[in-house]
């Protein structure tokens, strides 16, 4: 395996977390300066400074450990879909107009939006490579399936546009499914697809896997706009979602039971960014509060979670379920004392 | 060849032109299809259907043939380039705030810049797909070399911001040589380097070659940027550049010679674009004129082409060298007549 001996990882089949991130970063970083010079390469080099929680790499690591594959043959995928997420984070924080990411100014806030344009083709294009050096033989597959899930992603970032323009109160559910379903849960499929692939699984376990991962992406996309308005993103600011006039699952969960609130709440969101104002986070969470609006988006949550613990693989095979179960803890856990918190408030 | 098989191109060894960019297109759409629904394959069908001269396929054909390849082997190679160069386009024409192309409007100005990043990035990520399914001998050196010059684009692009912060009149033309190296020379070089590598053509050759169509990329854009202010770029408009503060070639020779000027064109090149009046391009059109900047230029222009023409493959290889002779004339083409009418006005 030329590209394992290339990278010094000294591959123990079961090395742990901070080994195995680690050695993803270390790559990143060399890929990086392989790849570029001069500014290219600092606003890159900056970007990963600050690391987040690499949830995505580390997915990939357990998954591997859950089904006996030594973690250097899961090394490259799992940079490739590390460097694939930053892209869109840094793509996304510029069509969102986020100004903080990870405690820091987002890419175009700190170099102006060309600049981050550009960063994240930079990341965009490099991702596969190493997949592209690497010798493994379902190297095809990873490849076609990283264009297959990366356009998928896309697609979702081109229908939550769609979506936020709120053009009616109908159909927002599903509207909002389609959506995280590319943005987030087909990144999540992906993934464990390819792990499944580098394993060599047969077909029905990989299509388990990947719907599996894709229930997971759904859980922790909602999680994430529960977090958003009632807990701390680490954004400096709180109600991103709605100052942006995302139509979050928060919005979709409480219209579907007040359409009669759709004009409210719309000219809330339709407002420009910097017109939003405390007073209108306020009439949103006196709406919410005075209809459960929390309380029935964690039911659907927990509704959803037993659908996912439910799953005829995870039935039968023991180690996966207690990966998934583990996931979903890990998942949970920014929102299990906020659902505490603010139903005791 | 499965790929060739599937696409259900007739693939005459020697197809004409029309044959050969027409099944180009049908492959670009066929994958625009496959990869997309609902409104990103809308926009994504809507960009190409103003396909441009399609000036890279047209090479790649060019060069192929005068190897003696057979077209189909260099389809998807055609097609990688050319989406790539379209994703390229797409970003800059938003970077640039350019509202019109091959005359219509632009991706940002019809359906706003979040939807142009996500076209842009969808074409980016699709582009290489064919490739990866192919079953060429080459195919992996060919994906490597695709994420290769794709970032030295996206690198040119980052320079290019740089570069036109017009900081000092200083080591301006090393600066836009370096820039032009990467968004344009690059993606010339890469292509040819590519039919080489399909060809399985010897390592001299292939650096050659990439040293030719190198340097072809830097005759190009420095006619691209003399048209630009001298021509028709069927952008309904004439100066772009000096509107969006590009410090084009025009500007670069001129400063050389004329470092006095250097406040008088700065000040107009950092106007924003929807300040930058009729007077100001005539100004700067005063300057050229009083200094016979397009002589100069044009000059430069020569020299750059004797010396490629010089090329000690070229002087051996008459089929190489009867093509990149024609290939320099079509290139020029578009600036032969701005030579005389402007010179003898």
């Amino acid at each position: 395996m030329n590209s394992l001996i290339n990278s010094d990882f000294s591959y123990a089949t079961r090395c742990g977390p901070d080994e195995f991130l680690g050695e993803v970063s270390r790559i990143i970083e060399q890929s990086i300066m392989r790849n570029s010079a001069g500014k290219l390469r600092s606003m890159a080099l900056k970007h990963f400074e600050s690391k987040g929680k690499m949830l995505r790499p580390m997915f990939i690591r357990d998954l591997a450990l859950s089904m006996n594959l030594d973690l250097a043959l899961v090394l490259h995928w799992a940079v490739t879909c590390e460097i694939l997420h930053n892209a869109t984070l840094i793509h996304d924080d510029l069509q969102d107009g986020d100004e903080v990411r990870r405690g820091k100014p987002t890419t175009w806030k700190e170099y102006g939006s060309e600049q981050a344009i550009n960063l994240g083709d930079f990341l965009l294009i490099i991702a596969p490579q190493g997949l592209i050096k690497s010798s493994l033989s379902s190297k095809n597959d990873l490849l076609h399936l990283f264009t297959v899930m990366s356009s998928r992603v896309v697609a979702g970032q081109v229908d939550e546009f769609e979506l936020n323009k709120l053009q009616s109160e109908h159909n927002l559910h599903q509207q909002y499914l389609d959506c995280i379903a590319g943005k987030t849960s087909s990144l999540f499929a992906g993934l464990a697809l390819g792990v499944g692939l580098i394993a060599g699984a047969p077909k029905e376990f990989l299509s388990s896997l990947e719907s599996i991962f894709f229930q997971l992406g759904h859980v922790f996309q909602i999680q994430d706009d529960i977090l958003d308005f009632y807990g701390n993103k680490q954004r400096g600011e709180r109600g991103c979602d709605i100052k942006e006039g995302k139509v979050s699952f928060l919005i979709v969960n409480y219209l579907e039971r007040n359409p009669q609130d759709f004009a409210v709440l719309a000219r809330i969101l339709r407002k420009k960014r910097a017109d939003t104002n405390e007073n209108d986070l306020q009439i949103v969470q006196k709406l919410f509060n005075d209809n459960n609006n929390l309380e029935f988006c964690l039911d659907h949550l927990d509704r959803r979670v037993d659908d996912l613990r439910s799953h005829s693989l995870l039935l039968t095979n023991i180690v996966l379920n207690n990966l998934v179960n583990s996931l979903i803890e890990m998942i949970l856990a920014p929102i299990r004392e906020i659902s505490v918190e603010q139903i005791n408030a």
